[in-house]
């Protein structure tokens, strides 16, 4: 393990965050909201911290998969670490576990909050707290290598283990270059956001936190009442239509930018993430109908809610956990699925369904005619042997973390409901549950040590598994080796 | 496809299915219950059934793995059909599906009624219902083996299919005598078992239907209150025992008969199953000891539903659903672990679970280490890559079922948590869920579509999945060649 390297790395990812920082000081100083100088204590510690990492330029740069997932853990840990000083400091949120939930919630796109009320929070506290959705949606080391130049064989450990999905695309021959096509991408989709949501009448500031939430898929906001607090068709719709494109994979817009149009349309996954969303919207929408009347406006909650739950944003125009129990149902079943893979939305992700799905028709075929051999392929193009034994894998293990987190959980003793409800929106970086953790409910209320599983859990889910796990994981020794390290 | 076997056989064990249905037969002239003509037309019915099937002895008697599926397929389903006459034809049930359903749920031992109240069912009715239980723990198809000559390369077919767990062991060298040892190792506890419970004071025909009960894990009672109907330490601790012996593989039975210990206790299912069970009853019982008074008190309860949950059976001693969430969550949990494979207990089996944490563990080892190579191994022998990605596969279509199921039952409109763990117990051939489904409820109110998928559930779960999935599939046309079959 090369460890000058990895210090050095984070290092310079935690001076990025410094820099980061300025951000909400900027708003802070405009809106004059008296948290200006916790803001800029909290960048002088981060800029503290990342120089006394960086200090030293490692001579040897060698960098395999084991370091890029140990940087990738720590850096994601640090930054939390740091990012959750402005409420400390502040002291808006005391306790320091609960700013960590807050911030681990923010960077991990998660939006599941503490916090029973928002609207009295610093305006600057409440950017901050939708700006690291924005920093972690496409990832943080991803943004590191947009702006910091770095050889492309170490980059690419790093954006394996950072960018969601099972298969990792490169979009130009250089890594570099890759980063900085998708910030570009995400900037542009931002601002458009931002911009179609101004026109709307929603303030500047409202339109700024909730374009960040939309687009790092996280689901804070600036009002108690989420999105429902804006009773405006077009917003909803502009919401709902954003956090959809926001949960495809961003190779597909490089694509439809080339004017690559047959790569874009012959994307597997593209057609049956609309699809399941489609699909989904129109049959909550009919179960909800007689609830709420006319059919537009049912299929307007239904395609927010399902859009919502989906990508993994967790904005909310309707109390869900008031629906009838086939929508709920359903609903818990999209926050499983997930959105696409190399997008900024959690969940399994409809790519990695899609492989195991077809793997295990694959293995009924052969089990009926063991001597026809077919290999599973996606967009045309077949699977190697690793991807589909991966996804089972992955699988395997998201049972074995779920199964686990909620055993934990069950001993606060809240209902199954809210128990099974808040790992899921946890681990799949959703935001709310049902029941407690609903749509109009918090995470206050759960023990110190249900919300150390919760922020592992979101961190799991953002980083997909193996990278935190091989990231912390203790040196194992080799078999028929001394334990020297 | 060679149907003209498939017919022969199936024709074969209808007709050992009309001598089965003789012995309720007995029992209903005993009690004269008024039921005897009912048993005694369904006999012949049945007789008649079989006869036409297996009129014509196949002069081809090739049998592959695909005529080895539609059998158990088929088999499962006719047996469940005409075992439900009895019921239908005595109008103590009035609804045919009604009826289908308690037979399905005897024959799968799952042990789930639709039934609101019993102790007013004839007895010979109670027997029949019971007895279906212990037929089909370990297996109707294993019973004709053990009885009817086969030859040994189409035994090894249907035995395949129809017993529990991922690896299926030959104990003698002919299946022939294998099926034979199996049903005297069963025979002989299931007869301990009921001698027991006479011993206990219970009455001879109660031991007789709670043995049955147990031995298939099956989990019917001849009381409203099942077992709390005994206010007996000694009678919950008898059962408790046995329901954990039933759920051992009986492979470890035969070895302690033919005293290679060795064998016996180097099987890691074994330590994991009781260590499971062990810690599980541990934990509940310190969990509920606030309510229960005594722990001595605590331990007799948790320990009876650990086992009864572990090994699938369901009886109750305790409606446990009014226990902590950490207690509740502790014995979902189990739901889906189940008991060992090649025992008469459903869910997805210690073994598969070991084979999948352990190749999950070594794919995290070679991540670290891609050059370390180590293959999965059970009982310190190497286990096939296919065995391990059965199990992944297992697992995913298991997982894929799970959720289509719990889709349509939400349609009827119950609280996700009787939904849910309705869909659990049938699954796993349990029994009692939890909410409505709980120990003191029943599956009666369930709309007619979701007792349909409730039926499928308890038959994919008895037969774990791919025979009736490739048993019942539509010829599939292989690639490359015309669509005639």
């Amino acid at each position: 393990m090369n460890s000058a390297i990895v210090f050095y790395l984070i290092g310079l990812i935690v001076k990025v965050e410094a820099a980061l920082l300025l951000v909400p000081t900027a708003i802070s100083v405009i809106y004059k909201d008296g948290v200006t100088a916790e803001f800029l204590l909290s960048a002088a510690i981060a800029y503290l911290v990342g120089w006394l990492l960086s200090r030293k330029k490692p001579t040897d740069s060698t960098m395999y998969a084991r370091e890029g997932f140990t940087v990738v853990a720590l850096v994601w840990i640090i930054l939390s670490a740091i990012g959750a000083l402005p409420f400390y400091i502040s002291r808006e949120i005391p306790s320091y576990l609960d700013c960590l939930f807050e911030v681990v919630s923010g960077f991990t796109t998660t939006g599941a909050s503490i916090l029973t009320e928002v609207e009295s929070m610093s305006p600057g506290l409440l950017f901050w707290r939708s700006f690291t959705h924005w920093v972690g949606g496409m990832g943080v080391l991803v943004f590191a290598m947009a702006i910091l130049p770095m050889a492309d064989k170490r980059a690419m450990h790093l954006m394996r283990a950072e960018v969601p999905g099972p298969i990792v695309g490169k979009l130009a021959p250089k890594l570099h270059d890759t980063a900085k096509i998708l910030y570009l991408i995400y900037i542009g989709l931002t601002v458009t956001q931002f911009i179609l949501l101004m026109l709307g009448g929603m303030p500047a500031f409202d339109s700024a936190i909730h374009a960040f939430g939309t687009a790092g898929t996280g689901g804070f906001s600036c009002k108690n009442a989420s999105i429902a607090a804006y009773d405006s068709a077009y917003i909803h719709w502009v919401i709902t239509i954003f956090m959809a494109l926001f949960g495809v994979n961003f190779n597909i817009y490089y694509y439809l930018l080339m004017k690559n149009f047959r790569s874009a349309f012959k994307n597997e996954e593209l057609w049956w993430y609309f699809g399941i969303m489609a699909a989904a919207s129109l049959a909550i929408a009919v179960n909800i109908m007689p609830m709420i009347g006319s059919f537009g406006s049912s299929l307007r909650y239904s395609a927010f809610q399902v859009s919502t739950i989906m990508t993994t944003t967790g904005f909310a125009t309707a109390d869900f956990h008031m629906w009838p129990t086939f929508s709920k149902g359903l609903l818990v079943l999209l926050m499983f699925i997930g959105a696409s893979a190399g997008s900024t939305g959690g969940g399994l992700k409809v790519s990695r369904l899609l492989i195991i799905g077809k793997a295990a028709k694959n293995e009924i075929k052969r089990m009926l005619h063991p001597r026809v051999v077919t290999a599973v392929s996606m967009d045309g193009k077949p699977v190697g042997e690793g991807t589909a034994s991966g996804a089972f894998m992955y699988l395997a293990i998201y049972v074995f973390i779920a199964a686990a987190s909620v055993m934990v959980l069950t001993l606060d003793g809240y209902d199954l409901e809210t128990t099974f409800t808040a790992m899921t929106a946890c681990l799949n970086n959703i935001g709310p549950g049902l029941n407690l953790v609903g749509p109009t409910g918090n995470y206050s209320f759960f023990s110190p040590l249900s919300k150390i599983v919760l922020i592992l859990d979101m961190l799991l889910g953002r980083l997909e598994i193996f990278p935190l796990i091989l990231g912390l994981a203790i040196p194992m020794p080799r078999r028929g080796k001394a334990k020297n390290k």
